[in-house]
């Protein structure tokens, strides 16, 4: 019925249709984490890891996706399910909520974030929102305007870029400079903004690079960003995740000095990804957003915007208040762990060097030395070709605007990271050039 | 330290920082429910529903919004809850799910879709979303180009529009006439489309109208829609709550006449509108949407957009099977025997009209006669002086682009709705022209 012949329509073939897709859209997944790790894993289903060193019946090792919730030893605490499950069963949270949130919730995490603070935060800072994507679509959407640029680092989450590109907004970037412990370019920074420039982003503790700031270089963003009449998107879903030297400082403590939107969730800290509960902050003392109209602005968008399940907002006072110290403890005491098997175990393989041990969130940055590799172009083919032949799951660097490194996620059972990269190790040997290669055949 | 005085940088004040807002954004609130309803609330907290009738100690009638999930009588099952709450307990679902939701959730959500419809729906049909809000949120940014307009019904549910608006693409209007049940104006519709034209909006069962169409009015808006070259978003979020003589007819049985795209969620069925699950389906048995490439661009735009909680998309192949028709039938008795409460007891009130009595949805429109009444301007006046002196709640027609006319939500506790009407009744005449009002104070 479809060719509509003979009742003198014309016929519903794809020409008749009006449509026609917005290019930028399409181009966008290449973008995306999900959409890089959905193409590594591809040719895996195909070769079913059955050539080179073959994966035949071994275990998948996800070491490419910042989401260790499967995994036992990183399970959620039962205290943050009896929350939820309690304000679920009462009933009293399956309306709609306010666009900008259930007020207990913002009040409740006003109080968590202002322990560590120099001011309070009230409920009115707070903005809830559906996961820290959310977050940033929001943002992207309320800063665009024409002709608005905004700065992101590089090596990045490329989702920044993506949210902000479909708003029509432009990215430049500025380095993180690998031999000083991933910290931001800040000459660069000065040199990349103009008066189109309206906020600078910073990723602390660092996705991809496992960095925590030190409360020196922050202050230094916090003067770069006043200096430039800009403000700072502090993406601090990894707050609290570190396990090194450095202590985690949120980037609020600075608001004073420059206006911080700070974006947070308690996707990492309470490991639960899949309950997109997440948050905006408005972290400025001095009221530089009331005045600049972005909070309004923010007000505006959440208004027509999907708010994150209300019992689950129902559910953040109790989650905050009755989980236990310990529970946070032990979920960095693993990451300690994991990360020190990671540095050490990575050591032992020639063609990947890391430039510094990470000390926070779930990542590190390894750089690809495609030299003494033969047969393999780039990051994207050396993580298709370990995919298929290894079954281990890495990012490539492309995905986070970093060519021709690799992320690496260590946060996994302790015993799956050392197959890992023990796999990760001898695809490596059996991929470089001759020499090695020939003494492996025989 | 925020006008940075003596350290030679630009004074932290508003000039001084870049930010500019998107004016367009500040704007979209006028067309939100949320936001007009704020508006008339307002006026609530600061009079205290003192004068006139005075509202000291009675409780407020929420009368404006479709969200009766508070009231006993509409409370959701219990096979719901529990279907949550097993799939949060199983401690399976913290994950993030894939970009279009988890397949045992899709796979049930077609099932169930396919018992109305004349071929069966797969899958990889359905796109699981944060409510329905979410999903015109999408169908928007992906249909979004230059010079694109959308059709959309007057009075409608203007969410559509402020999302397409926000997206830089134009809307257009046609009418529904409400002397034929509002039904659409075809010719009308033919009339506003262009080249440019890429859908047209219905909702049915209606919002704000209270209408439920025939199959022949469907059959014909699909023949329009075709002969158009265009496709048909059918918002279906109040699927099935039908108590009249028009049982609903998904637009989807006419999907290989015309492409649609279906909206629905768990909201308002199963009264939890609070757990954000929503879909948008492809209901296109000839796949004109995989050709046309809307199917790849609602991917992709997935692919940079929060999830519903993944725990709920878990919990949805049980809450679907579990959920007993008794429970629907319960849903639907109430809303019967409130709506025919709406419709006798307005025939009272000489100032109000209602053209037709509603048959599905939870909302009747009704028509306002200002020359009867004194003292009020239009239709957002009465509601807040409505909302100030009986602490009824209504939203004005402005909000559905229906001027002078009010959206009546009947979804509530019978006698609360009794009592709600007949404050709108004293209201009412208490508001009327001298003749009536003297007789009312001697």
């Amino acid at each position: 019925m479809e060719d509509g012949s003979g009742n003198g329509r014309p016929p519903a073939t794809a020409a008749a249709w009006n449509f026609e897709p917005n290019g930028a859209l399409l181009g966008l997944t290449a973008l995306s984490v999900r959409g890089v790790l959905g193409r590594v894993k591809a040719g895996m289903a195909a070769g079913g890891g059955g050539d080179g060193g073959g994966g035949g019946g071994r275990a998948v090792i996800p070491m490419g996706h910042g989401d260790p919730s499967v995994f036992p030893c990183f399970r959620t605490t039962v205290d943050a399910v009896d929350a939820v499950a309690a304000a679920l069963r009462s009933g009293e949270h399956n309306s709609y909520s306010s666009c900008v949130g259930l007020e207990p919730a913002r009040r409740s995490i006003a109080r968590y974030l202002s322990r560590d603070l120099p001011y309070e935060l009230s409920a009115d800072d707070v903005y809830l929102t559906s996961g820290c994507a959310q977050a940033i679509e929001i943002i992207c959407s309320v800063l665009a305007r024409p002709g608005a640029n905004i700065l992101c680092p590089r090596p990045g989450y490329l989702f920044h870029e993506a949210r902000a590109v479909f708003n029509g907004m432009e990215v430049r970037y500025f380095d993180l400079l690998p031999e000083s412990g991933w910290e931001v370019d800040l000459d660069g920074v000065q040199e990349l903004a103009d008066k189109n420039t309206v906020a600078m982003v910073i990723i602390n503790p660092g996705n991809p690079c496992g960095n925590v700031y030190t409360s020196e270089h922050l202050a230094k963003v916090a003067e770069t960003a006043k200096k430039l009449g800009i403000f700072v998107i502090a993406d601090e879903v990894y707050a609290h995740l570190t396990f090194g030297q450095n202590k985690f400082v949120p980037m609020g403590v600075f608001g004073s000095v420059a206006p911080v939107l700070t974006l947070g969730s308690i996707s990492k800290r309470w490991v639960v990804p899949g309950w997109r509960l997440g948050w905006i902050v408005t972290s400025d003392p001095n009221g530089v957003f009331q005045r600049t109209k972005v909070v309004e602005s923010i007000q505006s968008y959440l208004d027509i915007s999907a708010d994150p399940a209300t019992f689950i907002q129902g559910a953040i006072p109790q989650l905050i208040e009755n989980t236990k110290e310990e529970f946070f403890e032990k979920t960095v005491d693993v990451l300690r762990q994991t990360a020190d098997i990671c540095w050490e175990k990575l050591k032992g393989i020639s063609c990947i060097t890391c430039p510094s041990k990470p000390e926070g969130s779930m990542f590190v940055m390894v750089k690809l030395d495609l030299s003494c590799l033969q047969g393999i172009k780039d990051d994207m083919d050396f993580c298709c070709q370990l995919a298929k032949e290894e079954l281990v799951i890495l990012l490539p660097g492309c995905a986070v605007g970093y060519k021709n490194w690799l992320r690496i996620t260590f946060a996994i059972e302790p015993s799956s990271l050392e197959d890992g990269i023990d796999r990760l190790k001898s695809f490596c040997s059996r991929h470089s050039k001759p020499k090695v290669h020939r003494s492996l055949e025989t």
